[in-house]
C-alpha cells in the first residue's frame, strides 16, 4: 500500500485526499535528521526553548476552525471536547515553557572541591540532566490533540531538549498533519533545524516497529492498547542498545463506594457514575470500568440509579470501526461470563457506535475469574458486590496495576479510607476522592501513570510537568575548567533562576 | 549442595566454617517477610529512618578488626583499601541519613484547588514519591563493603523506604555475614520488623534468579559482569509484572590525552596512568582500559613511561580464582588479536594473581575490530594511536556506553575538549579532567552510571545521593481530606524542612 485515506468516524467511510504511506526509508531519513538536529537543539537556551514551545501553541491556535472540523469528523467526538482538548494541548505546551524557563528540570548539583580534605581531597563535581536523544512518539487514537502529534509526550520530549519523530495515529491523519504543519512552522520561525520535529503516517504497525528499532531513537512515548505497548516494549528490549518505552496501556480504574457515602447519597452517585462512564463513549484511559462496594441499602440505591441511567443511554460514535468492534467483542465476552449479570443496557450500538452496558458480579466470582477485570475500552463497567471491607480489600489486592482509584467517602468513612490507602498506593498512580477519574488535570502534581500493566514504567507520568523527567539522564562533570563546563554549571551562571543543590543543600537562585 | 565455604583469595583454598546454602524456600520466606515489613517500614518518619541508617554505620564500625580481617583474607586487597572502603560504606549510610532528613527525595508537589476556575474548577492535587516495594540487591565481588551487603544499593533502597533482600556475593561470605548481622542488630535496636533487611548466600546463580523472579520483589540493584546483569534483566522483563534492574556492568573508561597536555607532560602522565591501571589489581568498574591519543612526541613519551612502569609491575592477588582465570583469558585473546601489539608485560600472574599488561593498536584497527573494546577486568589496557582529532572522535563515536571518560588537558586544549564534550556526554555518565577514573566520590553530584552496556539504565546512578531516586515512584492524591492524606502532604506539615513545589514554584520550607 502506498496511500491511505482518513476515515469519517460517524460513517466508517473514507474522506478527503489520500496520504502517502511512510516506509522504512522515511523512518531512516527522519531518524537521521533528528540525530543531526540533536546537538543544536539541546544547546538552545531555556528562554529559546520555552519560546519555541509557546510558538507551537500559537501556531496550533492559528490553524483555526479547520483543525476543529478535522477533529470532529475523524474522531466523532463533540465540539466542546474538541475545543477543550485544543485548549489543553496548547496549555500543556505553555506549562512546559514555564517549566523549561524555571530550570528545575536540569537538577543542577554542585559539590565544590575540598582540596584540604584528609586522607584525600575531594574534586569539584557538578551534575546536570541532559536529554537522552531523539524520541519516538506514538499518537493515541482517543485524544487526537492532547495525546497525539503535539500531545503530552511530544511537549515533554521537546521541553527536555529531545528531537521528536511522531508516528501519527492513522485514525486522524488530517488532524495530525495540520498539527505537524503547525509545529514545523514553529521550528522554522524559531530558526531550529528541521529534524527537531518530524511526522510519519501510515496504517500499518511496521512503521512504528521500524521507528522503535532505529538505533538513533533513544526513548519511546506511547498511549494505546496493552498488546501494542507490550509489542513495542519487546522490540525496544531486543535492540542492541535497549531503550525505555513509556507505554500507557490498560486500566479499569476502580471506584470504591465507601459505606457512609453510599448510605448518604447512593442514588446521586449512581447517576453521576454513569455520566463519567458514558462521557466520550467511554473512550478514556481513566474510564471507571469497575465499581467496588459493600452490600447494603446504599448499594441497592446506587445500582438502581445507575441501571436507570444506563438504560436510557444513547449509543455514541466511537473513534474507529475497529474500536467499536473490539468494544462489542469485549461486551459479548463479559455478557457470556458465568456469574456476571447484565444489569442494564443502553440502546444497542452498531458498526460505528457503542452502546453503554452495566454488569454486576460478586467479589468471590471476581476473585475467581481474572478475565472479568480485563479492560473493555468503551462505556462498559462492572459492579462488584463485596460482603465486607475485608473482601473489598481482597479484591483490591488482587487487581493489576491501574492509573487511578477513586474513593467516594464521607467524614465517617475516613478511618476505612486510611486503612485502604496503603493498598491503593501500591496499585495506582492517582488516588482521588469524591470525583470521577475521567478528567486529568495538566499540572505539576498530576500522575497519569501507575504500576504495570497500567503503564510499562510506573516511575513516571505521561501527563503533567513531571513528564519531562522521562527524557533526561544525569551527567557528572569532575574538575572541568570553567570554559569547558556546560554554561549552566559554570560559576557565572549562579543567579540564572534555576535552583541548585550545593553540597547537598537546595538553594534557590 | 547444602553448604559452601569461604575461599582465601591469596591461596584459592577454603577457609573457616561452612555456610548453609540458601534455596528457593529461603527466597520465598525472605520475600514474604520483606513484603510484610514494607508498609511498616515505609511509614517511618524521616528522622527514624535516618537514625536507623546511622545506627547501621555505628554497628558496622563496632564489628571492629574481625571485619577487616575477613575482608583482607576474602578479597586479597590491601589493608588501607579495606579501611578506606569501610569508611566509605559508613559515610554513604550517613550521607543517605542526611538526604532522608532533608526530604527533597519526596519531591513533594502541591497544586492547590482553584474552585473558581472557568470553564472547570481545578481540584486539589498533591504528589509525593513512595518507595517501590521490596528490593533485591546483589553484592559485588570487587567492593566487599561499599558495593555489597551494606553497599550503595542497600543504603539507597533503605533510604527510599524499601525493605532489602541481599544476595551476598559468594566470594566474601564471612565479610557479608558480619555486615548482615550488624544491619540486623540495627533493625532490632530501632524496633523495626526483621523483614526490613535479609541476607541470603549461596554459590549458584539459581539463588539470584529465584530472587529476581519472586513477585514481591519490585526492583533489583546489581553490580557485576555484563553476562550476569543481562541475565537478570531478561528474567525481570519476563516476569508477569516486569521490574527495573539497575545493573552496573561493563566499561573500559576511555582516557583521552589531548595534544597540549601530552606535549607538556607525556612522561608523567604515563607513570600516573599505570598507577591507576594497576590499583587494586585493576579490579575497578572505572579502571582505565582504553587510552586515546594523537600521534606525536608526547605520545611516544607517554608510551615509553607507561611501558617502563608496566614492565616493573608485580602480579597482584585477584578477588577470586575465577576472576584471575577470566583475566588471563581476556589477556590471551587481546595478545592474539591481529594488529594489537603487546607493549609491555609485568611479572607473570598465576592461578590467584594477575599481572599487568599494556597493548597498543591504531585507530583504524580499533574501528575495524569491535572485540578490542571488550572489557578485560584487571590490569590490562589498550592504547589507541589516532592520526588526528577527527580519527579520535570517530573512535569515541564508535564506543559503547561507558561509566567514565577522562580528559587530560591544558588550557590550550580547551577548544578541542569543548568540541569533544557533546560526544562524550552521550557516551558516558561522568566526564573528568586531569585525574583518573578510579576513585568514585560519594556525593550529591556523582553519576556512577552511563549508557548501555555500562549500565542497564542510564537514567540513574548507583553511587551518590541521586541513587535514592531508583527506588521511588510518584503517587498523586486528588481532593483527599486532610486526615486521609499522607502526613507530609497535609497542610500542617509545611515547615517540616522539606522543599515543596507549590503551583510550580519551588519553595524551601
Amino acid at each position: 500500500m502506498t496511500e491511505f485515506r482518513s476515515v469519517a468516524a460517524a460513517t466508517g467511510e473514507p474522506q478527503g485526499e489520500p496520504f502517502a504511506v511512510h516506509g522504512p526509508a522515511d523512518v531512516a531519513a527522519a531518524c537521521a535528521a533528528a540525530e543531526a538536529a540533536f546537538d543544536t537543539y539541546r544547546a538552545t537556551s531555556r528562554e529559546d526553548r520555552a519560546a519555541f514551545l509557546e510558538r507551537i501553541a500559537d501556531e496550533i491556535m492559528a490553524i483555526g476552525d479547520s483543525l476543529i472540523d478535522a477533529y470532529l469528523s475523524e474522531s466523532g467526538l463533540p465540539r466542546m471536547r474538541a475545543e477543550g482538548e485544543r485548549g489543553r494541548t496548547c496549555g500543556q505546551l505553555r506549562m512546559f515553557a514555564d517549566v523549561v524557563r524555571k530550570g528545575q528540570w536540569q537538577q543542577l548539583r554542585i559539590d565544590p572541591a575540598l582540596p584540604e580534605r584528609q586522607p584525600l581531597p575531594r574534586p569539584d563535581l557538578r551534575l546536570r540532566m541532559i536529554p537522552v536523544g531523539p524520541v519516538a512518539v506514538f499518537g493515541a487514537s482517543n485524544f487526537p490533540l492532547a495525546f497525539s502529534t503535539a500531545g503530552g509526550d511530544t511537549a515533554s520530549a521537546l521541553a527536555a531538549g529531545c528531537p521528536v519523530v511522531v508516528k501519527g495515529h492513522p485514525a486522524h491523519p488530517i488532524t495530525g498533519s495540520l498539527i505537524a504543519q503547525a509545529i514545523s512552522t514553529a521550528v522554522a520561525a524559531c530558526g531550529l533545524p528541521e529534524g527537531v520535529f518530524q511526522h510519519l503516517v501510515g496504517p500499518s504497525n511496521d512503521l512504528g516497529a521500524a521507528l522503535v528499532q532505529d538505533p538513533r531513537i533513544m526513548a519511546v512515548g506511547f498511549t494505546g492498547s496493552r498488546a501494542g505497548g507490550l509489542a513495542l516494549a519487546r522490540l525496544a528490549q531486543a535492540r542492541e542498545v535497549p531503550i525505555p518505552v513509556y507505554a500507557e496501556m490498560s486500566s479499569i480504574n476502580p471506584v470504591l463506594l465507601l459505606p457512609e457515602a453510599l448510605k448518604a447519597r447512593g442514588e446521586a452517585l449512581g447517576a453521576a457514575f454513569v455520566g463519567s462512564l458514558t462521557m466520550g463513549a467511554g473512550q478514556f484511559c481513566t474510564n471507571p470500568g469497575l465499581v467496588l462496594a459493600i452490600e447494603g441499602e446504599g448499594l441497592d440505591a446506587f445500582v438502581a440509579a445507575a441501571t436507570g441511567a444506563v438504560s436510557e443511554a444513547k449509543p455514541q460514535t466511537m473513534l474507529t470501526t475497529g474500536i467499536a468492534a473490539a468494544y462489542a467483542k469485549g461486551v459479548e465476552a463479559l455478557s457470556g461470563t458465568a456469574g456476571v449479570e447484565t444489569l442494564a443496557k443502553g440502546e444497542e450500538g452498531n458498526r460505528t457506535c457503542g452502546g453503554a452496558i452495566l454488569f454486576q458480579t460478586t467479589a468471590a466470582k471476581f476473585l475467581a475469574d481474572k478475565a472479568i477485570g480485563d479492560e473493555v475500552f468503551g462505556s462498559a463497567s462492572v459492579i462488584v458486590r463485596c460482603k465486607d471491607e475485608a473482601e473489598l480489600k481482597a479484591v483490591l489486592e488482587g487487581l493489576e496495576g491501574q492509573l487511578t482509584a477513586t474513593l467516594h467517602m464521607d467524614e465517617a468513612d475516613e478511618a476505612a479510607a486510611s486503612r485502604l490507602l496503603p493498598v491503593l498506593e501500591r496499585k495506582v498512580g492517582r488516588i482521588l476522592a469524591n470525583g470521577w477519574p475521567t478528567g486529568v488535570e495538566v499540572c505539576h502534581a498530576m500522575v497519569h501513570g501507575g504500576p504495570f500493566p497500567a503503564t510499562s514504567d510506573p516511575r513516571t507520568t505521561s501527563v503533567g510537568s513531571m513528564a519531562i523527567d522521562r527524557f533526561l539522564r544525569p551527567v557528572s562533570y569532575q574538575n572541568l575548567a570553567q570554559p569547558v563546563l556546560p554554561p549552566e554549571l559554570r560559576d557565572d551562571a549562579y543567579g540564572d533562576g534555576a535552583p541548585r543543590l550545593i553540597d547537598g543543600t537546595l538553594t534557590l537562585s
